[in-house]
């Protein structure tokens, strides 16, 4: 018999579901007994305890269904190491919900902060596995997360619906996609959608060479330019900032994103009037896209595999196309970037894409 | 011969070229033959006379296609009657146009501002159909406009998607909804979406209703609700202002656009974060949807047979289920609004949906 | 306290879940207590006695979900006044099981078949409320039937598809479209989709006529024809065949649908080799769309009304725009078929869409 | 200056388009001055000397577009060095129409056939850079090929909109899926799908496992069952059968399709009526997905590099991650197949997926 606990930490994406379901089916398929825990909303369930007792049934007709049947929070990520209001020890609470309910291990489904507290987990000793989830697509150690294709697909649409009224209306258009710190999403939505300009956080902008390039297309009778900005791109300016005034300067609110500063100093510099469209939290939601439906699958698929040889501190990445384990120490706390010189990003500018550098 | 002026004006939407397509095909298909002026960008396009030639082969392949191959404009509407920077008398330069190219029609999609205007032209003597175009049906003396059905679609799109993160975190989620001053869009989508409060400008809310409604879901074990918000959804108080207090009180943008506000009063009083989504344009781009394709064309092949008949100074429009002519000075200046007793309403209030009143 | 049994039968549709959650969310919200029965896989369930008690929650999340949660199933339509295999009296078995379980009322929902069974339940002196569900649209009493508008977009999806391949290979490509006996769902999936020719049961084509269009069109310089057929279309031979030699023919199966044939009976007339789609059951699968959503609710909302207002015996139906009840003894039996000089029909021909005849 | 042939060859696939538009924007966007020629409809243009001069307008707003905007044919593939009809040398004609519009080399779109014939042409002397078109996935020295993940969707849909049907129904269904001789493209939209069953030419099925599963499931409860089918998927007897004989079987043309030989096999040994859907050449037709349109462009913008260094002899392909150009000669004439033993089968398996072996 094997005793699982399975929980869902961070920002929600799509394909979530379809993990665990692999991952249960799996298990489910093998001769063991298996009993699965689910706790509730990301770790917060593990250190208070709460869970459902799930089967397989729990796991049927998920495949298709966005966010997360476990619920998931982000609230501990930041602290987790620091007791909470009561003065718990979220930690020692994890530890100890675990050995009470005499778990074979844990499998955690999660980004960037979710494996820092995984692999502490696993430093803890207890037995972990866990599965790369988030739309950003900036995890170490994995080719790519499950999520990121379905969110690529929702910012793209938001592009194509923009595409037809830009051209319609003879406008310069942002639309803001999602990805934190990272310009994966941006890049590929961008892309796809046939934006004009990609800001990404990898590569600072120049806003003057936006500029000329937005004017370089009018000149040659495009009625339109359409920027795809990442919410964390950045320009030279405020990438030159030492970190500390950098802070200060989001701090100040100045703008509700960059994006409108973006189109703020466009209309300083030209007086053209840009509009900017922030599809946001859509991105993470709805049905997961046939992609990430395999993906995840695959990947839950081995997972369970891994649980069912009892082999613990990995987490399931894909490489070279193949689905691979990854010891967690080698993952957490480490953050997969575009680099400048990749050769996505080289085609790209090949494409006549303009990054404003 | 018939010689005939085509043009696109005010906000573009979904189903734009379909109706042209189907005007054009009618005419294309009767034996007369036809010569047509595709006027660029709205009225201006008409003021200043820029038009192209265009055969039936430009509309061919452009049913499915979003936007509007002529492009538009808003420019002229709220001074149409002023002269423009030059001093040129704007409705003059319209009839010396239309006199010049001696057209036998002008064939016009718009909206509320686009039908003031064409009622104008037509009060001057000139011969105008015209067709209900806006994702807001809010035109007077027709059941429906089209573009409306697809720009409900994207909108569901967005509280689909949101949904599944709303329920994921836990979360109250806000979806702001376009639709100008009425509620048609977000009580559809709301409904659509399955938001559990919808709230319109035609039904002023009380921010006590919709906090009484987030806390009962909560008390009934709901973890999420859905908030779809009109853009131009208004609060009691506000309501009660007087039209120039409410002016000054928008005027002053202490928020971006209402559902920031009614964030900010649910975090002010009761410390829940609500989090806020605006699809915004999205909402009137991207490709028409099968009945926006359908309702199009058929308002189009109307539009064709009544220019092929002489008839002139028509909406097209739908009534019952039939398309019907409507005659312009019916329709110009009026707002078909939501009433608050409409069946439609009272329908979801049975399905338990909040108005906030 | 209202005890409500439920039920679902024939072919399923789209929107069924959301309709049935009408039903129940309005009834939940009143005062009263109701027990609900699910019944299983239509009348079966009825006659054996296999239900669910269902409460609110069951239909919780269901907006947005395809199929029936309480299954289907077409069997006992034909033959509903003979025993079944076991000798059992199928009317008087669910006259007994209403009346054991001391029902209130029955909610059915189902297309035509299902509401000459209602109707004969109605007759034999139980309560009844209908809703009209059915992707074809034939149901008279309603100028829509919910299920119909998703198809519409998944038969237009199709089409779509064969569009862009039929333009590149400059081919005849016939798209067949369900609709049982009448033309509504090919009609307007045809027009949405851009068929060049559409082919329904209500207008008997002319073969020949039809190798005109495509002919006429190849003389234009068109690459490629669109065929929509409807899978109850028939030729002019065929419609003045005598209804026992028509069944005669069809029995025959030479061919596996009228689509076939037509391709057929082009390659032996011109030597064209025409390519045969046939989305077949993916019609009726799927998400419901907006509308239906919309469309489904507000049914479900006045069912529930009628119910609690205790009026029963009628279908609840749509009509101008307005949810009304119809007597049930004014729809079962009758089928609404599309006029030939329906103004749709006008309008298509307008278009240039080729009838056939 | 340089000056480009391009053609498009075989079935069409999504993002055709999108691959075009990325060699010419690469192109363009250098500084050389470039003509295209775009050859008509496959080989046939360039045997025959039919041709469009096209500019970089020609690929604008064609990202999104499904087909081809060359054309396309399959005509030629498999007699290219047979003499035409009229005794025309093809291969020969080719080469002439080659040198007589002095070209510097030939851009050609296409699958397995059409990399025959394209290497065959390099023999002869001629410049030529490929890329790999097809939604079978199955081209040798490239891990992906554009248009298969847009297949891969559109077939996905299709399972999903029968999983509600099946379900509600309670009845086993069989889709068919494209993929030629090979079974990436059922493997992948029936794990998207849900499948529970998936038989692929690879893994020659076994009927009695097949059934087993079936009744399997329902004893576990299910009410239903999916099977993706590939089109070419083939029975443990076929399989032992000399190819002769097979050809001989196929020819006798029992079934329309290996699908509907399933279901009788099914109905014969069991009494269960089994509904066969064939979503056909939809597969292959409507827009590119986000990830076609992104592989696509990149995929052209290094085909435009190559041709811009004067590399020629290459298909571009994809491997590692990593565009890549793969010697003509390594690719014509071999099949990229699913190995049995390849991971993804192996977590299909793992997932409890049947393959009938």
């Amino acid at each position: 018999m094997k005793r699982i606990g399975m929980l869902t930490s961070g920002g929600d994406c799509q394909a979530l579901n379809a993990a665990m379901r692999g991952v249960v089916k799996t298990l489910v398929n093998d001769k063991q007994k298996v009993e699965i825990y689910g706790f509730l909303d990301g770790y917060k369930g593990l250190i208070y305890g709460n869970f459902r007792m799930l089967t397989g049934n729990d796991f049927s007709g998920i495949l298709t269904k966005g966010g997360t049947i476990l619920g998931s929070s982000r609230t501990p990520f930041k602290t987790i190491q620091d007791p909470d209001e009561n003065g718990l020890d979220k930690v020692e609470a994890m530890k100890q919900n675990y050995h009470k309910l005499q778990l074979d291990c844990l499998v955690i489904l999660g980004g960037n902060g979710t494996h820092k507290t995984a692999n502490l987990l696993r430093q803890e000793g207890l037995n972990v596995v866990t599965l790369p989830k988030t739309i950003d697509n900036d995890l170490w150690g994995t080719d790519m997360t499950f999520g990121f294709q379905s969110a690529v697909n929702v910012a793209t649409d938001a592009i194509d619906c923009i595409h037809t009224t830009a051209a319609s209306h003879g406008r310069v258009f942002i639309v803001e996609v999602m990805g934190h710190k990272v310009g994966w999403l941006t890049l590929n939505a961008g892309m796809a959608g046939g934006a004009d300009i990609i800001l990404i956080p990898e590569i600072p902008y120049d806003i003057d060479k936006v500029i000329e390039k937005i004017e370089e297309r009018e000149k040659n009778g495009s009625r339109f330019t359409i920027v795809a900005v990442a919410e964390g791109a950045i320009s030279k300016e405020d990438a030159a900032l030492s970190k500390k005034d950098y802070k200060k300067k989001l701090a100040s609110k100045k703008y509700p994103s960059v994006s409108y500063e973006i189109a703020d100093r466009i209309l300083q510099k030209t007086g053209r009037e840009v509009r900017v469209t922030v599809p946001g939290h859509t991105q993470r939601g709805g049905s997961p896209c046939p992609y990430d439906r395999v993906f995840a699958s695959r990947l839950g698929a081995e997972a369970g595999k891994l649980i069912l040889d009892g082999q613990y501190g990995f987490m399931v990445g894909y490489k070279n196309r193949e689905i691979v384990k990854v010891p967690l120490e080698d993952v957490a706390g480490k953050l997969k970037m575009v680099s400048p010189d990749a050769s996505i990003v080289k085609e790209a500018k090949l494409l006549g894409i303009c990054f404003g550098d």
